[in-house]
């Protein structure tokens, strides 16, 4: 398999987002210079983006937008679904277990996990949540293996080493907590302190 | 004020992260080597970032902690709260009202925004949900500067489109949809997608 690179894949889902929205408008063919319009990247990033899809664009024509659709989810294995757990249900950790939209990202959050008392044996939006003590047995059974980090920051190396220690291979960290894990472990993080802090300072350099 | 770097601004969460969790412990001073390790980050690339705050690092001693922390939180604005708005009272509208942790980052949602008649004239969390048609009036009243988009996608350009017509200077979207907006009106993303797009790829790539 092909290694793609990791800006590449991170522009991938705005793609797919312009593609199912031109879809979902009837268009059956669209070009290179719309996405990147819509998609607000350079033609030519957007053009060898979409060469690691194996899909053509057709002199005159464009994309076939289905078929891109198709290509784009395939590369990034979305067409496929993969069990995963959470550990963390939180506010945060409970709208994860009921967010739609991972359902046509290929992920579907089978089990929520926490130490709290009064979550434990609960359902949250549909999904049951067990004790993290229960955690390595059930995801060795299941054959898990990725994991969803969304405690408390000083919690998350723990989390992690157990998520590790039972079979987990990939992990979605939303704390902004980096964990250390051995190598061959994928770790992504969502940090959306980050982003925060780039608006917060930008809106104070520029009190107009 | 000194424009910081968007890359430099992205690490200092990480830093305050690892500065308080230090802080808690009990420790009243650290090196750039120890925050390299914890926050994973090189050693230049820290003592580069930390320079910004204006903090010094003392030979054989380090950085204070406690004055450090202020510095950085006085660099991103998060000493000083700034009320803002939220549109889309989904689940990951719900799970962002109630978070406790922006109260920390110089952040405080005051509203939620909806046009679920369902939703309209609640309080979710503690944070009183309106008409998306009371958005305008009440931003121009209370004069509100940051605005949260977490509506479906497709509802993103609308909703930023209302929000800058009100008189907000910066929006946080929440969705993975790229939003066009005028000159001199800040805009960040919370892409979860783009990470979950690479720990997909990485994880077919590797199927050990």
């Amino acid at each position: 398999m092909t290694k793609i690179p990791t800006s590449t894949l991170k522009r991938l889902p705005q793609y797919l987002e312009v593609l199912n929205q031109l879809r979902r408008a009837g268009l059956k063919a669209v070009s290179a210079t719309k996405i990147s319009v819509f998609a607000d990247v350079h033609q030519t990033l957007v053009r060898k983006d979409l060469a690691f899809t194996g899909e053509e664009n057709v002199p005159k024509q464009g994309y076939r937008i289905l078929e891109l659709i198709k290509a784009i989810e395939e590369c990034l294995n979305w067409n496929d679904t993969s069990p995963c757990y959470l550990v963390g249900v939180g506010h945060l950790g409970s709208a994860l277990l009921g967010y739609q939209e991972f359902a046509q990202k290929g992920l579907s959050i089978v089990a929520g996990f926490d130490n709290e008392p009064r979550l434990i044996d609960t359902v949250v939006h549909g999904i049951p949540v067990y004790s993290v003590l229960d955690f390595h047995a059930m995801a060795k059974r299941q054959d898990i293996r990725i994991g969803i980090i969304s405690v408390p920051p000083e919690s998350a190396q723990f989390v992690a080493d157990i998520m590790i220690h039972s079979g987990i291979k990939a992990i979605w960290n939303f704390t902004p907590q980096k964990i250390q894990v051995p190598a061959g472990i994928i770790v992504e993080y969502v940090d959306m302190f980050a982003s925060l802090a780039v608006l917060s300072r930008r809106l104070a350099e520029n009190p107009s």
